[in-house]
């Protein structure tokens, strides 16, 4: 969050402060999908984004002052969920959405960057558990709508059946290597469906 | 594999060669847990090894040939799957395992090194894959034997109902930071057999 107070979903404002950060949080991403996350260097990205180096040292002090800020910055511009009014359809939106960011050439790449700068830096997991916690939060929505509606047993944890969605993916992507395709992001939704129906994540 | 023959489950044998490598996975792996995969040294290994510098390079030649061999070894060593004759406790079983892994102060540290190391390495990923790989294999014969009970649908892919136990329990380590416990490790197991019985595993 910039003084200027960007707000999640807006448009940014114009102020300088606010274009100086934009510019270095995208010269970051930048840097983070090309080199991973052992070679992200503040000088290198500051260059990147035209702007000053004393600037961006004096604003975010360490590579990871850098990628919990972009973190930060993802969780505020990232897209709202769906509501197509029903479960297995949602589902399968979140899923299709969650397998695009990470086939995307750039986003994939930087997440897994990011994810691996999260398991040897505290400060780095927390941005990055700080993140995931809100994209849960706005699709569990989806959840408590098909409790509300009958599809789903109550007392259904809405974030566990949503973190079930996507664990299978980021499996593929960080551990086992299996293909990352549409038909993996379908099966991820319906059996998370499967398994709510049945009751798995009443709490 | 050393040139001694070493076969899963067996107990070592003595020749030099094997015990060198022991000791050199072993220090690999005491290194990986402590520092994290970005300052692995094959000197410091050495060192720790109490072998001579000059055969550490010569046989691995890199971090990463080393963090290639430590899984193919972890995959050798590692144990054989529980056949309880329920499908859902063999996936519990699994689950427990799993959790008892990545919650082990060592071998949790050790997996997210190597995971975080496979994200910007193409030959450590391979090795992780391999490694994967053999551990599926290993449990899915519970479902297989599942299927041959009656317990689930003829065509349920074997290999995903294995892959969607560990999934919650990894996307836990290394996205989310949720609390990696027993009641998440049962869930787990227990949201892989609803879906499997669902028939989302059929292929």
């Amino acid at each position: 969050m910039t003084s200027e107070g960007v707000e999640p979903g807006t448009v940014r404002p114009g102020g300088r402060t606010a274009r100086v950060r934009e510019a270095v949080l995208r010269a970051a991403g930048d840097a983070l999908a090309e080199h991973g996350f052992d070679r992200l260097d503040l000088a290198d990205v500051a260059r990147r984004a035209e702007v000053g180096k004393t600037t961006v040292y004096r604003r975010w002090s360490s590579p990871t002052g850098l990628i919990a800020d972009l973190l930060d910055d993802m969780a505020e511009q990232s897209s709202p969920r769906t509501a197509t009014g029903s479960l297995a359809e949602d589902l399968r939106a979140n899923a299709r959405l969650v397998l695009k960011t990470l086939t995307d050439p750039r986003q994939g790449a930087l997440f897994r960057s990011v994810i691996a700068a999260a398991t040897c830096d505290e400060r780095t997991a927390r941005a990055l558990h700080r993140f995931y916690a809100i994209r849960i939060k706005e699709w569990s929505g989806c959840v408590t709508e098909a409790v509300e509606r009958g599809e789903l047993p109550a007392g259904t944890d809405p974030d566990e059946v949503i973190r079930a969605v996507s664990a299978p993916l980021y499996y593929r992507l960080l551990v086992s290597g299996d293909p990352l395709d549409a038909s993996a992001a379908d099966r991820a939704a319906d059996a998370a469906a499967a398994a709510a129906r049945a009751g798995t994540y009443v709490s």
